[in-house]
This record gives C-alpha cells, structure tokens and sequence, in this order.
C-alpha cells in the first residue's frame, strides 16, 4: 500500500535511489506492519537547484546538496511511536547504507483511508468488509 | 478539481501519458461526478529502475516495466462504490486504450477539503458558502 | 514543515522555478504561520505535453503553456481564511515577479498530522508533547 516518492540531485550516486526505497521498504516491514513485497516507489533525479532545502537550516539541522525527500502515502491508523521509529530505521539505515549525513533525510507521510488504492487489475484490493 | 499524477517510465510509446491522462479524467466524469474541464495532471517520465515494484508481485497481481503510477488528488466525500468503478473503469479503458495489461495500473487517491484550491487567479473557487 | 512540489515546463526561463519557490516561501511566513527557515521544494521541469490543462479552460479560466502547479503538504489546522490569502498573495506574487498570468498559478493544499514529518537526524520534531 505504501506509495513512496523519492527525491535525490541528479549528482546522486547512480545506486543511491534503489538503496534509499530498499531502506524505506525494510523499515515499514520492520516497525509499520507492511506486508512483505508491498513496494511501490518513484524515484526521481533532480537538477541542481531544484531540491530546495533552507540554507541557514531549520531547527538546528544543516542541509547538504545529499539532502533526499521521502514523502510516503499510505493508511491512516499508525501510532505516534511507530512513526517515530520508522523515522529513526529509515535515518540511520539511509545514512549507513548510501554514505549521507543522517540531516540529509527528510520524510513527510500523507494519509489515506484503505480504500483509497487499486494496486492492479482496477480493483479495490482494501475494500470494507461490508462491501459499500 | 483533481489533480492527477501519472508516472511511467521513459521506454513506453510517446502517446501512452496523454492516453492515459485522457482515460482518467473520462472515469472521473463518468463515475466521479468531477464537472467537464476540470482536467489537472502531472506526466513524469522516468528512467529504468525509478519505478519500483514488487519482483514478486502483491496480492497476486505481477508487474511488469509497463507499470504506470496513478496518484489522484481529490476532493474527500466520495463513495467507496463510486472508487470501486473509477478503478475498474480506469483499469479496463487503460489497458484496452494504451496496450498495457490491468495488472500494470496501480491507483491512489489522497482526499482534501474543498476550500484545498485556488484554480488560479489566486481564488478560492471552491470556497464555503458562508465566505469562513 | 511545507514540503512544497512546484512543476512547471521547460521552456520556462531557468530562474522561474527558484522564483515560484521563494514566493511560496514568503507567502507562507507572511499569512501561513510557517516559521522562518521551513522551506522544502522540489521542483520538477516537464516536456511540453506533460503538464495537462482544459484546453477551453475551467470555472472561466484559461490557460497557457505557463501553467505552475504548486502542491503543498502541510499541518492541518489553517483556516479557510489564511488559505484566502495564501492564494492571493501567491498568484500575486507569482504573476508579478516571474511574469507569468494569476490564471497561470494553480495551487492545491494537503493536510497532514504534526507528526508526520521528520526533519532530518530521524528525529520527529513535532512529536505531541505526550510523547506517545
């Protein structure tokens, strides 16, 4: 269910996108309850300048042209504490894995309600049980 | 009022973005009650490997590099009946239209609030009746 | 806090991008709340065919190949007035500094739970002061 977009400058090592959704994906398995091959992720290379992040930083925390955007929609219903986990896994994982400072990952996550998704076949693979 | 995203990757035929676009924007006035004109979308092009699906499939469902990511941005207050046919009717007319397979059309819809768009001009045009 | 995505085409000239950003920006310190510092883009430059809009127009609008689509995710809680406002100043803006048409300047708005971002350093920097 998890949809992800992931934002990386185009001066990204070449492997640096698929290591960040392989971090993301083992993260939401590890600490939010996805099921296992639940991997659905965009990644997109930009052009210098076209990540945008503040230049004196915010809230103490410097950024570097390394600086990803992780924006994942998925179902509403986590916890607080789950997410403060997924942050932190997807943090240290992103900064051990693909070589960036752990200031460099940003994350944002929109919530959606379970029918809010078609994963193939133009079905509602999530529906209600009472089937409205 | 939707906004759409369609990301697909950069190997399908010139055409299959705007084919694509064109099916679901007729599914929303279809099924969705969206008006006449209100066609809004976002194509992205992407390299090999920067739409990201399961190897193994989910939930039964195989994917191939034909994948297309559908993400809808639209007003909350629709039927889970009125998604089921926007699915399954954005599913059959993609595939028939744009040669792909219905495993191949993955949807996600993320709900906002009416007052969630200025059209342009720097307008509210959905704005509440009691002007708040 | 915003994680703003701003497309538009590529014959736009190369500052147009950079100058739709720090309106946006502006716009939001000026009626929005958003702190000093907040400021996360992405910007994506699209061919000519990939940005999509009613060729007769709609809600008596129309369009040109100028068309900015400016998406912004933020904390819930705005009032519809400070919305107002943000489209107003945007457009404004917009129009007057990157020369382009209000009609040009299409914004949507989705709403997101102060916990759900993270910053950098896997840290949740809005966390509830609950701690849950």
């Amino acid at each position: 269910m998890p949809l992800v977009r992931i934002d990386l400058d185009k001066s990204a090592p070449a492997d640096r996108g698929a290591i960040i959704g392989t971090v993301v994906y083992e993260a939401m398995i590890a600490v939010a309850g996805v099921p296992e091959n639940d991997r659905f992720q965009v990644i997109t290379h930009h052009e210098l300048g076209e990540i945008v992040h503040p230049a004196d930083g915010y809230l103490g925390i410097r950024y570097s042209p390394d600086l990803v955007i992780i924006q994942v929609t998925w179902n509403a219903g986590r916890s607080v504490d789950v997410k403060k986990q997924f942050y932190r896994m997807v943090a240290e994982n992103v900064a051990l894995r693909a070589h960036i400072c752990e200031q460099d990952v940003f994350i944002n996550i929109i919530e959606v309600a379970k029918e809010n998704w078609s994963f193939g076949n133009g079905e509602m693979q999530y529906a209600p049980k009472d089937g409205k």
